[in-house]
């Protein structure tokens, strides 16, 4: 498939960091920007730039709570590969965020779930405003009614956003699903460039990424070796491969994956598996799978499909 | 997707047994005839019909050369789930196959390279007149020349063969590449049902089979657990839960990975790995990557890919 346009965006640290807490070394990120730069990898999203006051969690690393001045120690030289952070609506300060042409990033993206679109844009507007390029990411669009989403892309073909993403947060979509979805996102906010970003709960997130690719859309999420959330992401390596460029290289994402991903998948775990899978047929939220996970009841999976299919298994709380 | 005349084939044992030698309990092979029959799975492969006169290797277990007597003590009691074998040209002895009506078997698969087509239907046609329903199975479509696939599919039209096979040998295939494929079976042997048999080592192995199923694909090969050679197959559990269909239940098979295939999966590697992806994207077959996967250098990816891609690695022999 050839495709001279698309933008590949490594999300490794963003949201490989929702699996290990962010412990991600400095040295670990300089070789990834490196070995990123080298695949002719487009944009690296280096973390979230959340605010530590408007969120628990302040001893989860510096990639989640991205500081300037950091940045700098860590990449002191910038190659043709961006940088890029997520922030979430509500957990983000704006005035933390410098004028574009004072700071190390070059896109922001925002996620939020459909009914907080205002919202977002309204962050969009800023960042905007700031010079920085910028996406809105509408998380769980499995959970969507069609008219809510319809009124949010119509708002936002009338914003300034760059770039508008199709995510698909549970892992519960498949081609056929993605085809529909882009169809609908090109109609209704033709103006924009669209991006995809995919869960593997199905081991369709890469099938889903080439879909979404072959309908026109532009940006495209990976991380090397899937690391993410639960199931994980498209894998970087299989993105670099496949889409014909000039441009991409997969070696320098097999030397990452040699000299850091193997230690740290022996530590940490993610991608397809059956409980993960089963939230994905069920288009859930992972987070019992990833309670499952944690427990000692890891690989009881029929007493755990059992608990999502059985409506007895829920009850109503005693009143004392 | 709604397709209620498709047929899932699990081919668990025979696939998975190119992984363990077929070292398979009776235990264990009786309790995924059970777990198959329960989902509504439609076919279990459960081996090969070889000879151990005609190959190396007899010491491989029962499920490498299956015999009746023995099928009958594994399986007292059949089901609607059907069983099948597959058979290579030129290993099976002919005059082992019973006249179906004595055999525990109801499909006879018969797998062959293009250039051996010929000799397939041949066999194909003996076990025909035994009274079997038989399959044909084209493997590594990735390195046929045109011209070639299209005379051996006027052939095939010809014969009396009932399902024939697309099969991505080496995972290298993805789904626009399995539509063109099956856009030209449809159009040469139009009075067939078709199959497909998929690898995973691009993570399209589900994917694929889904775009097959999508275009008119009859006949659907996967693995519990992903079971196969190498990069492994399509995974069953995944199959089932898709495929929307009243006869479908996924609960039983993900029982059979709890209660068994994690143990075996502790023991024995496949599924996706870097090595294997490799041989999917330069479409080649496995050998290379299970040689490094069983060395003392199964990590080194870097090493493993300049060996692929360096002419200068592959010196002529030295005379003597």
């Amino acid at each position: 498939m050839v495709k001279d346009n698309c933008k590949i965006l490594d999300c490794t640290i963003r949201d490989g960091g929702l699996v290990n807490n962010w412990e991600f070394s400095v040295e670990f990120v300089r070789d990834l920007y490196k070995g990123l730069s080298e695949a002719g990898v487009d944009y690296m999203e280096i973390g979230y730039k959340n605010s530590p006051k408007l969120l628990q969690g302040g001893n989860a690393g510096p990639w989640r709570f991205l500081d300037e001045a950091f940045l700098r120690e860590v990449i002191p030289q910038k190659t043709e590969t961006k940088l890029s952070a997520l922030v979430d609506i509500g957990r983000v300060d704006e005035h933390d965020i410098l004028p574009r042409e004072e700071s190390m990033l070059d896109l922001i993206r925002v996620a939020c779930y459909v009914k907080d679109v205002e919202k977002g844009l309204e962050l969009v507007r800023k960042f905007h405003d700031k010079g920085y390029e910028t996406s809105l990411n509408i998380m769980a669009l499995s959970h969507v009614l069609e008219h809510e989403l319809e009124e949010a892309l119509k708002e936002i073909a009338d914003s300034p956003v760059d770039v508008v993403y199709v995510v698909d947060s549970y892992g519960s979509m498949d081609p056929g699903d993605i085809v529909k979805l882009v169809a609908k996102f090109r109609s209704l906010v033709p103006n924009k460039q669209l991006g995809i970003h995919t869960h593997n709960n199905l081991q369709l997130a890469f099938a889903n990424t080439l879909a979404a690719l072959q309908e026109g859309v532009t940006f495209l999420d990976s991380s090397v070796f899937g690391m993410g959330r639960a199931a994980g992401n498209c894998n970087t390596e299989l993105l670099v491969s496949r889409v014909k460029s000039t441009r991409y290289e997969v070696r320098p994402i097999l030397g990452v994956i040699e000299n850091h991903m193997l230690a740290i998948r022996d530590k940490w775990e993610w991608g397809y598996n059956i409980p993960y899978m089963i939230n994905g047929v069920f288009d859930e939220h992972p987070r019992t799978a990833m309670a499952l996970r944690a427990s000692d009841n890891k690989d009881r999976y029929l007493e755990f499909y059992d608990t999502l299919t059985s409506p007895e298994s829920i009850v109503a709380p005693k009143k004392s």
